[in-house]
């Protein structure tokens, strides 16, 4: 099957099932940009980001005994909910990797949408070799967060959506900002932009400090964080560029973009003021990067893919405190 | 034209200009309920509340002629946002006379939409008077809130919206829930409703103490507040049901509920952690009755229509402090 046929076969498992997300705009953000900024909020996506999309991918393309004997996953969060959510509705168990520093708001909410929670320690352990043991022992399926490819299908269903909304608008050019952990969203987009908006191109955008993708695309090598730690943009810290998802992000993306967290928090306060939504950092982070670099990004318009709204009220306060 | 053919004559002026904007649910707001309970939020919409399509409707309906003077409008806020950038995008002038007690967003906003501002004292003077007189004066066409035809057709593409959302997802029986002021949106909906939809029922949510819809709708005679200011839900705070809406509302509608402000506060809370959407005070009424007033409440289902969401920070900083 060619990716095209994944991509769209994933479509069409997932329509009905997954929210599409409508196109938002706001006169007071596009004259901070100096252009037009379209904002496409994955914080309205069930569970309260993207993640849902690749779960539910992933979870309907398994056969139905496999299916049946459950999933297994790591994740910082908000793939935990997504599959947790996918699972439940699919009827079958599911079991996630959690690191024990992880928000409060997703340990419980990935306990109440029906997830038996294994927290670990992220300075310590390794996510992979726990959930790897833990799925053999159950005859769980792993369901990878991004370096797999029906994962990567379901959140291409994003750049499917784009595609047609940004050309109702007649937008066809210019950058896709996307907030980017271990590039399953990025790559997914990249992939259904190129066939079926080619003249809109796909970029990665980072918190400052933690930009494995940007300094890989750069250097054509991948290169690793030093740190899994240490920024408020929890959901997108990940060690380096997934194997799977980085050949793609090379062949279709411009170039990565970094923020700081501060520029995270502005951004939320304004998508609070602007757009009534609820981003969390670190799917704020491409918002950031179309208001505020907008020396390094391309076009009469600029598409930023908001990706999880996820966040503690107390982060939130502070963004509204110090920003709004 | 039937009202009917006015609502649908509306609804194509209003296309592609009007943002439509999704249903929303979480597994968690359906467990406070004991029901499904969906979510149509109205502060995505252009300016931030429904406001806009009523302001839409009413402009684009004007002879170009009349429509040239340009227009003027009295509002606690977001009819003004609605009817300011609907005028700007029109290319004509707009006067606002607001309250001065309005949140400073609001007037803020309304400015930079492109309108003049006239402040007055809600307390001492009638905006009504000073609407007229303004008007008179420069050849404006007063654009009223809610009583006026064209207005309440342009509210009504909510129910059209809503009739098909809800029928996709298998809902054609059960209450709706419509945050009201003059009735404005409430009648709307209702229209369309009845059109669309004859087993969904609209239902109109004010807060406590200003719950005139709902004292009038129970004894059959139009019964006023006593007072105008003094509640969190600036939006809805109107002395009385208006002229052309009452009947409608008499006609189409089940009893009114009345929330109080902690309610209302913490709808707020719960929208930002579960929905992942800014709601005001005023627009979280209908969701707080959805989810604290169930007994009051019939159907499997519940829909909220979440009115709008421009709220001072500080309010919602509040809201997030005392309830997420």
């Amino acid at each position: 099957m060619s990716t095209l046929e994944l991509i769209e076969a994933a479509a069409t498992r997932l329509s009905g099932h997954v929210r599409r997300t409508p196109l938002l705009s706001s006169p007071f953000l596009d004259e901070i940009a100096g252009r037009r900024v379209l904002v496409k909020p994955e914080c309205l996506q069930h569970t309260g980001s993207f993640k849902f999309r690749g779960a539910w991918s992933a979870i309907s393309a398994l056969d139905p005994e496999t299916r049946a004997r459950g999933v297994i996953a790591y994740s910082s969060g908000n793939h935990a909910q997504g599959v947790a959510h996918a699972a439940t509705l699919h009827g079958i168990a599911s079991v996630i990797v959690m690191p024990s520093d992880a928000p409060r708001l997703k340990i419980d909410n990935t306990r109440a949408l029906g997830a038996e929670v294994v927290l670990y320690d992220r300075g310590r352990e390794s996510r992979e070799e726990i959930g790897t043991a833990l799925a053999g022992e159950r005859g769980l399926t792993l369901i990878r967060p991004y370096d797999e490819p029906q994962v990567i299908a379901g959140q291409a269903s994003v750049g499917l959506e784009l595609a047609e909304q940004a050309g109702e608008l007649g937008v066809d050019s210019g950058d896709v900002l996307v907030c980017c952990g271990g590039g399953g969203l990025t790559s997914g987009v990249a992939l259904a932009l190129e066939a079926r908006a080619p003249g809109l191109r796909a970029r990665p955008v980072e918190p400052e400090g933690f930009d494995d993708v940007k300094r890989s695309l750069a250097s054509g090598t991948v290169s690793r964080n030093t740190s899994e730690t240490g920024n408020i943009c929890d959901a997108i810290l990940t060690p380096e560029p997934g194997k799977i998802t980085f050949p793609i992000l090379s062949r279709l993306c411009g170039p990565g973009l970094a923020v700081s967290e501060d520029d995270a928090l502005r951004a939320m306060a304004l998508a609070f003021l602007r757009l009534k939504i609820v981003l969390e950092p670190g799917g704020a982070v491409s918002l950031a990067a179309a208001l505020f670099h907008v020396d390094q990004v391309e076009g009469d318009s600029v598409i930023a893919v908001a990706s999880g709204g996820n966040v503690d009220a107390a982060v939130f306060r502070t963004a509204l405190e110090r920003f709004a």
